[in-house]
């Protein structure tokens, strides 16, 4: 079978790859599709170099078929249609014992720490599962992992019904953000300054405004009777996002850091002294976010077919990287594996 | 009667002022004692010019006796023993009716946006009182402000009895925010780089450590057991301790930003990404922190006495600014209002 390694110094080899036989405990999978996340740009990128062994098999964003079962695995058989939940805790950490293995402070992450889903088959460990009900395809099955990020951010930024929600950012995860708080009753905005992305969200029946061009801090205001918003969710990571956060927020309203900033940028501390502001970050996901994340998507309540704007094979990882870096038509890459 | 007046650019002045009679809804208090807060001290280096309209007399942590009680104040009579909450919020914005009036939109600070209590007699709302018990000195009632941020802080902060609490700053707020948090139940270390706040907070029971000294991180994650600290008070309003406040704290930790920071300094957003860290803002108080400050100060709790440094008249309110300005031997310095 082949797969797409990460090879460092932005390479990547497509090669033949050994299948591994699922030991007690485990599962092999023969993969469908696999999404390309900003993490798999940044591994990429060599941004996680000090966290990959390579030469690697990158991917996480998966939907796929289970073709054998490890000894003592239960309730699993051949022919299952499964995504996977790429989280593999200590179990023994403070973290893991207070409840939050999801950020065990050893967490291996599969697909950066060890081997992804850019393969024919890929053994994984049964815990990691999540079963695909018939009414999703494997295609709309590879994205419930970003789904679940969505659903994980925005039940802990606690958006209810009638909230104004502000989120920053209009890639694939603020999109998912966006359409998700939205299922919960919100009104949402989308800023954003990348014109292909506004428009797609604005076709997505999301409301969007451009920042460059229209001032965002007035408009919510506006919209809020002077209040400010209730939450807003940083998904840019830029500098400009940082200090836009601060500005929306109504009193007691709270900030939800999506994005990850590998530079800390400077936060304007006053404002959560002055409004009594909140702030919460928010990192993968737990097992009911998978599971909010399948019933969603299996009810029809997100534009998924809208967000895969391309599939290539695995010969086309590569430049499918490029088109991402450049920043232009393009939403949610899907690599087909098998 | 004699007040004292900041005149802009550094200037106090020790002059006449006409007693104010007491309008429907208002009261008159012959002032006792006011203790300067760090916020007086700002007035005096003009940073609140924006909002101060000198002459104007400042104070707000004070304590004092009724002596005039205008029309429609009910419950009320010359003779008590009070302290006031200064806070005079407008009730029609935003805030004000969604239930958080205390940071009011609109909030008039007595003391700062009104005349203060640094004068013998002092007229302000009635909604504003609370009554101290006998047994407190109107010494110690001039605390009850000070202790009540404290109180909000750790209320906001939610500690719990058996957590793991650091306390960045030692000054005033900062070692009254470790007592309380103390008096939660908690453990408390206090973090603090000036050799007379370490020296004080220590002699007061209190946990301390010179950051310059120690290593922080090392101690804290040494201490419970890798797991890092349940909740971190930034109080210092440095660059500083903006960048340990995110080196500190557990998985799900809790960063409480109690300074007041006019510059935005860099914000490690990661580690609110990497360990799903909580931020809160937090400023002034409500009325029930005024409650639970004078409930914990009667019972005793609390080392008042010993956070009072200098007790000084009117005319000693500019050299009194001098000494604080120079950061040397001194914690709460009270200014005899009589």
């Amino acid at each position: 079978m082949r797969a797409a390694f990460y090879e460092g110094q932005e390479k990547i080899r497509i090669g033949d790859c050994a299948p591994v036989a699922p030991a007690a405990g485990q599962v092999q999978i023969q993969v469908s599709h696999c999404g390309i996340c900003g993490t798999d740009l940044h591994v990429f990128h060599g941004k996680m170099d000090h966290r990959v062994t390579f030469p690697q098999v990158i991917g996480h964003e998966m939907s796929g078929t289970l073709t054998a079962i490890g000894a003592s695995v239960k309730g699993w058989a051949p022919g299952d249609r499964v995504t996977v939940r790429p989280l593999d805790p200590c179990g023994a950490c403070p973290a893991c014992r207070n409840g939050h293995s999801h950020v065990c402070q050893k967490l291996k992450f599969i697909g950066i720490d060890a081997p992804g889903a850019m393969q024919g088959l890929w053994t994984v460990p049964a815990h990691t599962l999540h079963r695909l009900p018939d009414n999703l395809t494997l295609e709309q099955g590879a994205l419930v992992e970003p789904i679940a990020v969505a659903c994980h951010d925005v039940r802990l930024g606690e958006v209810k019904s009638g909230e104004f929600v502000v989120v920053l950012g209009g890639g694939p995860i603020g999109v998912l953000v966006a359409c998700v708080a939205k299922n919960e009753g919100a009104r949402v905005v989308v800023s954003e300054v990348n014109p292909f992305r506004l428009k797609l969200a604005s076709s997505l029946g999301l409301e969007t405004v451009n920042p460059l061009e229209t001032d965002l801090v007035g408009l919510v205001n506006a919209e809020t009777g002077g209040a400010g918003a209730d939450v807003v969710f940083e998904v840019s990571g830029s500098a400009a996002g940082a200090a836009m956060m601060t500005k929306l927020p109504r009193v007691r309203g709270r900030v939800v850091v999506v994005a990850v900033f590998s530079d800390p940028p400077k936060v304007d501390l006053f404002q959560f002294f002055w409004r009594e502001l909140k702030l919460a970050g928010v990192r993968v996901y737990e097992p009911e976010d998978f599971e909010k994340a399948i019933a969603i998507a299996a009810a029809g309540r997100l534009p998924m077919d809208r967000l895969i704007t391309n599939t290539v094979p695995l010969e086309g990882l590569g430049s499918a990287f490029r088109q991402l870096e450049s920043g232009g038509e393009v939403m949610k890459i899907l690599v087909s594996c098998a």
